[in-house]
């Protein structure tokens, strides 16, 4: 490689804060971390890979913050407080102003969130970016797939669809406005949402494969039914301007929102109202957990609908 | 893809089995584990990619047993008992064979430490493999790089450089013998001796690098040096035929042995021997901790040898 003098670690080493619970971060053969008292240790790891988690042409500022957004998504959906972070990635080549880049926009979002990255690797290979988050939880608070009941309101955070939205226009040929893919780009994950939810929602999952698929898992998980309204699905200001048959499968199934879904008994809705205030997270009631199985989506004539769209696959 | 039928996760999940500290494993947005009192949580995250951490010929269920192992001989240079892992697994396509063979070596070792699989994912993308191992050490108690001291003696696990030879050889176009081969494509990470060196040794690492390399992060995390004694090496019977001007530089410098090397005061010897005995693991003592820095191999004569081979590098 010809790049004895360019040391990835001590660069990405340089640039990490300490934190009072890592008793040691970067440079041993692990990292050795305090979990407080009557917390629980909440752990998600994801990858992303250049063509299929985001487009070639994405900036490396991006890709670094969407590679921990993802993952913060996934805590916040756990009612966790994220803490520690690894990093494994792999890189074709070693270049210092893509590296620079990547740890802007990762760094950005660790130092948010006030995360300790504590490990990992860089590798030659393609490139790929595998992260761990772990965060904390008070025992036996945690949001979970399984618990929602008969009679549930279904709520959503945000905004639903621009991501996927965008990146249909990138895919196209065209150009998505700038607000739209900055969903795409920089999904703000909703932690601060996810930790004020813990003791009020009963069940919770984040949304990256689309409404329909992920609020199906909390059904799965649940063994109960959803019927989802979609004119109330909130929609963006430019997404807005389209028609329900075209803006609908976005929001419905488009992926990439990482919004949560959750849960929660009717007697809650003042303070669930209050607490998202609080936490400066608009939210909407879309839906209500029924007895059965499966997600019912509902048009304005109540007629059930079927979207043209199926959730983001991989393998699956 | 055309391979809805095909579920990755759900094929991984069955075959996964349940620990007792697992509140919630595989199927949530993240996991959710209980740290038992007073101990600390130990993390590490190492990728193995295609053509770099492995030839390309190599069986896949040698790539998952190597994957694991080289994660968990981090957990065991802390001293760590191994708990739980998570697995990223990109694949360019769903090949169902691949990933049974893969799973047999993977789980094969799960299995023998009674660790629980967590969560992770499955994505399409270049063959990579990206553990993240997390274990538990009684607090105060790990094995760190930093706590060598002048007049320690520095032992090492096992025997050194047949790894590294194999691959010569098989980089050569030439076949390596059984045994040596098996030291490259199933390394047997020393946690059983590492559980038992805690409370001997002063300082730990595992030989990933290169004996040299390694040592040499002892050094410079503790603000020693070393002497290295090369005819002390411990070498299989294999490489022992073999001239020094030719083994030297795999024990010293080849890499991927996935033994330890730790340093630890001579008033221990006895018992250091015990342990290892109880640990099955054969342990030799090969140098020992100087007023310096950096590390000095010596020969049969007292003099100061230099590698013809470097640790292995990615970037650095």
């Amino acid at each position: 490689m010809g790049t004895a003098e360019f040391d990835l670690i001590s660069r990405i080493r340089a640039r990490v804060a300490p934190r009072a619970d890592v008793v040691l971060g970067i440079g041993d053969d692990a990292a050795l971390l305090e979990v407080p008292p009557g917390m629980q240790l909440v752990v998600t790891a994801d990858t992303l890979n250049t063509g299929v988690h985001f487009p070639e042409a994405t900036a490396p500022a991006d890709i670094g913050w969407k590679s921990l957004a993802v993952n913060l998504s996934d805590l916040a959906a756990m009612g966790a407080k994220p803490a520690w972070c690894t990093l494994s990635l792999s890189l074709p080549q070693a270049e210092e102003s893509w590296v620079d880049g990547f740890l802007d926009g990762f760094l950005a979002l660790v130092e948010l969130h006030d995360i300790a990255l504590v490990g990992g690797d860089t590798t030659r290979g393609p490139l790929s970016i595998a992260v761990t988050a772990m965060g904390l939880v008070e025992s036996g608070h945690a949001l979970r797939r399984d618990g929602a009941r008969v009679g549930d309101d279904v709520w959503v955070t945000g905004t639903l669809g621009d991501a996927a939205f965008s990146l249909n226009e990138i895919l196209a040929g065209g150009a998505a406005d700038a607000s739209s893919q900055l969903r795409l780009d920089r999904p703000v994950p909703r932690v601060n949402a996810g930790l004020r939810l813990s003791s009020l929602a009963n069940a919770c999952v984040d949304l990256s494969d689309g409404l329909l698929a992920d609020l199906g898992h909390i059904c799965e998980r649940s063994s109960v039914g959803a019927e989802l309204n979609l004119p109330l699905l909130p929609a963006s200001a430019g997404l807005l301007e389209l028609k329900h048959s075209v803006r609908w499968p976005f929001q419905a199934s488009g992926g990439d929102d990482y919004e949560l879904c959750f849960t929660a008994t009717p007697r809650h809705r003042e303070q669930i109202v209050q607490a998202m205030d609080f936490a400066a997270t608009r939210i909407t009631r879309v839906g209500r957990i029924v007895v059965g199985q499966g997600v019912r989506a509902l048009d304005d004539n109540g007629a059930e609908w079927h979207s043209s769209r199926s959730g983001y696959q991989h393998f699956r």
